[in-house]
Formats: C-alpha cells, structure tokens, sequence
C-alpha cells in the first residue's frame, strides 16, 4: 500500500489523539491538513490541542484550520468533559505550540485539498461531521475529486452511545450526517460494533507510561482519564478505541472481517430515534447479499486483535523527537 | 406452573395458527377468548381462519371477537399475501366452523375477560397492537387488572423485517404500540432477535405432516407455503417461528437465557426509523445493570432448542377429533 494524502476531521479529544498519533505514524498516510469541529470539546479547544500534540510530535508543519463551532441545527452544547476532561485531553498539559492556525475554515482546506490532490485525497473524519457537510456544500463535484471517506460515528446493531440508538458523533449533528452520507462516495463507518468490543486495557496504557517518547507518554497519561469514564460502561479500567480503530481502517493497518456495504439513513427527525444510523443489515442472514446502489461499508467486525497494534504504532510516534520536547509533558495535578 | 386463563390478540397468519395450536395444546393456558386484528390478513379473514382452526381442534366453544380493521393512523395495507397466501393459511382449505363470531368489539372482549379474572389474565399479542391499544382506552384501568401482557413483535439489535428496523407488527400500527409499551404494565417483548434465530426445518415440517392428527398435519400444510418465502430470507426452505415462539413463552415451554428487563420507545415519526422498537439495551457491556422504572422484558435469547419443543407440542394437538375432521382438511391444489 503507498502513502495517500489524508484530510482529518477531528474534535480533539482523547481518542482523536491517538487517531491523529496513529496516522503521523504510519507510512500509509501523508497527512496534508487537519479541521477542527466542535464535538468532544469545541472546534477551538480541539484545534489548540491539535496544534500542541503536532509539536510535541514533531510535526508542527501540518496545517490545522478552525472548522464550524456549531452545528446546523441549534448550537454546540459544550461537549464531554466527563469523558475526555474539561481540556479535552484528560487534563494533560501541553506546551503551547508555537504554530497558529492556517487560514480559512476547515471546509474550505479540504475543498482546496481535494482540487490540488484529484482523485487521491482520502478523508478520515472522527468528529460530528458538521465541515464535510459545509464542504460538499461549497463543491458538491468533492465527492468525485475524493477517493473516499473514513467515518468513526453511528450504530448498527450496537445499542448508541448518547441515546439507546444514537452514536455522538451522529447525534451532534444529524443533520450534517445526512448529507455526507447520501453525497454519493465511498463511506467506510467505522461505528460503536467494533469500536466497543476492542478494547484498550490498562496493561496497554502502561506499555505507552513506560515509553522513552513523549507522545506515547502524553496518551498513556490521557488514558488514564478516559478509562476513568469507561469504567461506568465496561465494568473496569479500560477504554473503547472509536477514532484509532477508523484511523487504522482507513490506513489498512487492520482489515475489517464482516464489513457489508449496505444503505444508510441517518435519523434527522426530532424522534426518539434522531441521530441513528439506520444500517439496512436486513441480509444478514443470507451473508448479505449485495445492495445495489449502496456505497457504505459498515465495519461490524474485524479480523485482527486491534489493541496490540495500536499500541505498537503509538510506540513509534516521535521517536527522533528531541528531549525538549520530552520535558514537555506535564502530568494532571 | 398452574393453568392460566389467557386472551390471545392475532392474525391468522400461518404463525398464529401455530401459536393458537400451542396455546390449544398447553396444560398451562386456559383460552378464554380471541380477537382479531388486520395485518397478516385482514381481521375478518383472520377471524374466519381463526374459528376454522378451533372446530378442527375440537375448541369450537373458544369465541372470537372481531377486531380492528384499520390501524390508529391510515388504513389496512393488504396483509402479506406472498408470506400468507390469499387466504392467510397457505392456501389450505378448512372446513367453515359452524361457530360464529361473539358479540361485540375484540378490544370489549379484552377488557371483560380483564374484569372477569382480574389479576390472573395473561394477554398474548401476535399482530399488530391495535385492539389492545384501544381496550386501553376504553378501560384505562387495564394494565392493573391483567397480569402481563407478552408481545411478538419489534426488533432490538436485530434487523426488522419491513424496513431495516421495523417489524412488521409494529409498523402496521406503531401509535397502537406506542401506547401498549407506555402503558405500565409487565410486557414481555418476542422481538425478531429470537424469532429469526430459532427457525422450523424441513424435517421438523416432515414430522407434522406425518401425523394422524388433522391439526398437525394442516400446520405441516401451510408451513410449506410459508417456507417458500423465508426461503428468500435464509436461503433454504425453513421458517421463522415469530408467533409460536412469543406462545411459548408466555406459558413457560421455553425459557429466555438473556431477557433484560429495560425502557422501550416505538418510533411514531414519520422519518425512517417509523415503527422500530427503541430498546434501550446500552447497558449490554455491563449485563444490563437495573433500569429503574423499566417494565419490558425484552427476549433477545432462549435457553432452549425450540424447534423440537414445538413440534412436540404440536403433534400433541386434537389427539381426540374425529375421523370426520380428520378429513376436513384439503390440501392446495
């Protein structure tokens, strides 16, 4: 597989850390610029930590625009602090990168992208889904200039995270949604069925503290708020792996087994089932049969143990970082 | 486990019949009475193939009421005549039962049984959900008067089977159900999770038609028509056990493995989630801790092998009638 140049849509984030930390490290992606949307925390607070986990990781070359603060219906509603903490990184503090943000919106850095890299540009988006929308609506020809999309959001047969149906990510803005996926590409859905049955535990998280590097360091230490939340929904010290597990879909540094493509409808009424992904698995019991038409590969299952390649890509983040920027690292109080 | 009276709520359908069959045979059900609904069939044709079954089973002096022709919102669709056939039972011809329908309303039905054993009536709800919705406004002090109410019908992790998350007794009326399931009383909910996954066989089919009996051996009739069409569903000739299986559990035949009691919405938008049963099963990774106020029971897996218990109990049927409705039944042509 060769290096393809990447988009990602983020909302920084415990796991867009990783996700961001996973796809600097692999040799698949060439990441050629990153927009912020509000969701785990706003666009604002995501793009700052963006910007310092680039530095920390030697990367502060890689462009960050500030992306839509709300999304298309009502306003942003201040994220998830009790996962991801009130900075959205678990309470870890970063240097302050020296960096600021590229100019112009996040929509209007992949339209740009998109022209200048025609019919290679892949997007791998783990946030509400609020600037691919504001893109497709600035260039409705960016499906045919994108070879495809990686969406970590919804539930397919998984019960949601936010409601008994809804996935965050879709919740927050379902309208968005709707848009990008009826906008006629290829979708890869990296939903709540895979991202909540692999599992990073705690033995994990100590691998990443006892890295020489920083970055590896600075995520251990993040873990260890976010299993803190998932304690209350798995029972023990551990965490989903939701935007590094769409990181290495996308990248193919783990393949998916049972991934039917099949039609989806995103839920925008005001029911109870609003921001559901309505995943038409109605041929699983015929191995599902081919849905002409549908262009979305709904990942339910994977053939690899994700949690130990995960960690052994994070490893390898920054290794030719210098020691300043390992003194960088300051732990939660 | 003593001898309940019970009132069954159906739509003769090829699966009520063998639910009303199971139900005929069970030393643990006392029938008191039948009412009829529209949606595998219309509610007359359901109550004709209904009467007709119960002469032939020697149960002539079961009565059955007439339900509801349309559901609460729009008209009668047609029933399912490629699941069905025309006439509901596979296009096998009953002798007509001299018995005609009772006086009055299925849903006054209900509600008198209710008051005439009160506490002690068991309701087993196979169709659409229209006549119990309307005898809960006639008496709203329903749900107090009867024991449990079990109800096939809805989709929880699994897919539905009208649309991609809608079962088809739900969706031909979803303001009925909205208000079953709203009602505060005990539901037991046989959603296709388990009526999909524990099918009938050929074989199975083989041993009914081999019977003497001329219940068995009708059921072993129609079960053909039945199989041709879930054989576009599986892919070899078998069936779903929708009907029989919510029978089965109601009187204890078979019990449920994982069954979590929790909160259920039904879908009455007009968006695409319509009809779907929202059950709130988020706390699957922590073996569904306790939802307080949660009155549904929500089957998702059985304990048992099905298949055998039902054709056990089936051939079981009308060992006592006579030669005479021994040749009542006349196969399709």
């Amino acid at each position: 597989m060769t290096s393809h140049p990447f988009y990602l849509d983020c909302d920084t984030g415990i796991d867009d850390a990783l996700a961001l930390a996973y796809l600097l490290a692999s040799p698949h992606a060439d990441l050629r610029g990153i927009g912020t949307v509000s969701g785990n925390v706003s666009a604002a607070v995501g793009a700052r930590n963006t910007l310092d986990l680039l530095e920390l990781a030697g990367h502060a070359h890689v462009p960050v625009a500030l992306g839509a603060h709300d999304p298309q219906a009502g306003s942003f509603g201040g994220g998830a602090p009790w996962v991801h903490g009130a900075n959205g990184i678990g309470e870890v503090t970063l240097s302050t990168a020296a960096a600021g943000l590229a100019a112009g919106t996040a929509a209007e850095m992949l339209v740009r992208l998109a022209h200048e890299h025609p019919g290679q540009l892949r997007i791998l988006a783990v946030g509400p889904l609020t600037n691919i929308a504001a893109a497709l609506r600035l260039d409705p020809e960016l499906p045919a200039l994108v070879q495809d999309i990686t969406i970590m959001g919804g539930a397919a047969f998984a019960p949601g995270n936010v409601t008994a149906v809804a996935e965050a990510n879709i919740a927050n803005d379902p309208e968005a949604a709707a848009e990008v996926f009826a906008a006629g590409w290829d979708v890869t859905m990296v939903p709540l069925d895979v991202t909540m049955s692999n599992v990073l535990e705690e033995s994990h998280r100590q691998e990443l503290l006892a890295s020489s590097g920083p970055v590896p360091r600075a995520l251990g230490e993040m873990l260890g708020y976010y299993f803190r939340f998932y304690e209350s929904q798995f029972g023990r010290a551990c965490s989903a792996m939701h935007d590094p597990l769409a990181a290495a879909l996308a990248v193919g540094g783990v393949s998916a087994a049972v991934a039917p493509v099949v039609t989806v409808d995103v839920d925008t009424t005001s029911g109870p089932g609003r921001g559901q992904t309505i995943c038409d698995l109605r041929g699983r019991y015929m191995d599902y049969p081919e849905q002409p038409g549908a262009r979305c590969r709904v990942v339910l299952s994977l053939e690899d143990d994700f949690a130990p390649h995960l960690v052994e890509v994070l490893l390898s983040v920054s290794e030719s970082t210098t020691a300043a920027a390992a003194s960088a690292v300051m732990s939660p109080a």
